[in-house]
């Protein structure tokens, strides 16, 4: 039987992909789950269920929860957190890259920086200028192209492929990040990640 | 050091309460960790955001998410699942005996036995008739005079206890079932028992 892979669902504005995308790719590997990674945009499927900003600025007392629950979150996985000044930030130009950059070796280390910026430096990845200074700063054996990629993302194609995107994620009855999908199961919540990795590998087995 | 002990918060209408209800009695003494039982009701916190029925009802594609999540769980935990025919069913008359009955040494029994006849033979558990039939099937040293507890659940000492405890669920900034408060922390959801458990383990250490 061939291997499973795991689709990891996530919106760059979302507190709890952050601990998530951290651990994905090593948790990916250890299991040897390949990753695939769909950035999608929460927005028109909150919309969908009438909010028009995050359930946790609509319910505040979810929100207080969610903001001391990400406190202990990072600290137990080692993750510098930051209560960002700002809530949501758009994840739009980060999503438009991800879906550009789809099939790049740096995508994960990307998805990982953007995170870092927005949750543990307060960063305004919202701005164009942040994300073109993220991918600036990505280590590897060759230089990202930032002018290149920025304006790949302003690609009508690009767009398209992120608008394709939220619209799979809402067809598999995703409601929110992250979520992840192996052999046609729906996990939702960082907190099931390993349980999503385990169910692929008996599905597999 | 006196060794913290973990509140568990409840609603017999709640479909994640159940898998935490099955495995908190046996979870809290493997730790040493005493529990202390508290039900309470959903329906003014749930209410206050809104909502006059289930999210799970009120959001529907949350709602197909949580029935064949349920399944998934409870094949993990060894449990038996049968999805409710009627949806939400009131704990209302279970949530008073549980409160007349906080004292009880079979009260965790009489709990689990709630959430079998709700969630694994889909029987009504808002009405007290079933209620008195679980009363009636405890195993124990001393059988259950279910006629004084049903009667004790109905006695304004009770009403009031509950109300006081739903109150104090609120107060506590619980908005969703189960929920666990150790050394001063909430946490929500079925999936972060284990963790709450931890939690008091390192407070108290």
């Amino acid at each position: 039987m061939t291997a499973a892979s795991l689709e990891f669902w996530f919106e760059f504005a979302s507190t709890y992909s952050y601990p998530a995308a951290m651990r994905m790719e090593a948790l990916g590997r250890a299991a040897g789950v390949p990753v695939l990674w769909r950035p999608f945009l929460l927005g028109p499927i909150f919309a969908a269920q009438g909010w028009r900003d995050s359930p946790f600025n609509v319910y505040p007392v979810k929100g207080r929860y969610m903001w001391r629950d990400m406190e202990r979150i990072c600290a137990r996985q080692g993750l510098e957190w930051r209560q960002p000044s700002e809530f949501p930030r758009s994840g739009l130009v980060a999503a438009r890259v991800a879906c550009a950059a789809a099939d790049q070796a740096w995508l994960p280390a990307f998805v990982r920086a953007v995170y870092r910026a927005g949750f543990a430096e307060d960063r305004d990845i919202a701005d164009p200028a942040v994300i073109g200074a993220v991918l600036e700063s990505l280590d590897g054996d060759a230089r990202v192209d930032v002018g290149l990629w920025l304006a790949r993302a302003q690609e009508p194609a690009t767009k398209d492929h992120l608008r394709a995107q939220t619209a799979a994620a809402q067809g598999l009855g995703i409601f929110g990040a992250p979520s992840f999908v192996v052999a046609g199961e729906l996990f939702w919540g960082n907190d099931r990640l390993e349980e999503a990795l385990e169910w692929r590998i008996s599905a597999a087995s």
